[in-house]
């Protein structure tokens, strides 16, 4: 049905839509994640994809994980970071971020700052991937370098 | 490529992001429009649709159209109004339109404000098609017996 469902924000700030239900954004226990809900916006059924709305509350962050399929997500909402691979990258309001094929990736808000962002992908998709220990300590290793070479240049 | 490309508002304020080019709305004179531009942010290789922005300057106009595939719309800056059939609605920021097939749809920018909406379309979809002058005569119509019906209410 052809429709304009208003934005209506609730008492708090977060971001609500008439006709749009605030969802788990997975099941408890399945991946590691930290205060994030996911809203449907659109799914028609002439496309083969959706978009999705996620929003995480500061501190929070998405699951590490990678996939076949590609996410491709604009910043509605506040500031974070994304890892892309071995890439830790601010992001803000309306940028715009690419994910390829398994790649590793996660979103997260600001400590003091909510992260909201618009996701789309295919409907027909595989299922994340989550990293070993030995990946997950790879690339936190990775992580340590980079800070690391940073202080070595900022001292 | 995985990617992260920033949100670079030009100096007029009007919504442009890095390694994205500003197109024409249409071809000039293929159809009525006026002081609209396209952007398209996500074509990704593994999915069907694409996500487009667009935007209309105060006063400016997309087409007055309709044709099979559907539409999934965001606004992401200003006000204005949409026509769904014989409803004109007005629309902020962060509102959903959803525009079923063959329904007349036509986004108009408040006069002293731009409008700015994120477009999800499939990526094969059938042409445009535009009304007759009868039919347009009949949505005005329809148009004018709405507000002389509000003024009557009013009075």
């Amino acid at each position: 049905m052809s429709s304009v469902r208003k934005f209506q924000p609730d008492v708090h700030g977060d971001y609500r839509w008439d006709q749009v239900d605030r969802l788990q954004y997975k099941a408890e226990g399945s991946a590691p994640f930290k205060d994030i809900t996911r809203q449907v916006l659109f799914n028609q059924p002439d496309q083969a994809t959706e978009l999705r709305y996620f929003e995480v509350a500061p501190g929070g962050h998405s699951t590490l994980e990678r996939h076949q399929h590609t996410h491709a997500v604009l910043i509605l909402r506040g500031r974070g970071t994304v890892r892309i691979g071995t890439d830790v990258i601010d992001i803000g309001e309306r940028d715009l971020v690419t994910v390829d094929p398994l790649t590793w990736h996660q979103f997260r808000a600001a400590p003091d700052c909510a992260l909201g962002f618009l996701c789309l992908v295919s409907k027909a998709r595989d299922k994340p991937q989550l990293p070993t220990q030995a990946e997950q300590l790879e690339l936190e290793k990775r992580d340590f370098a980079a800070t690391s070479s940073l202080r070595s240049q900022q001292a």
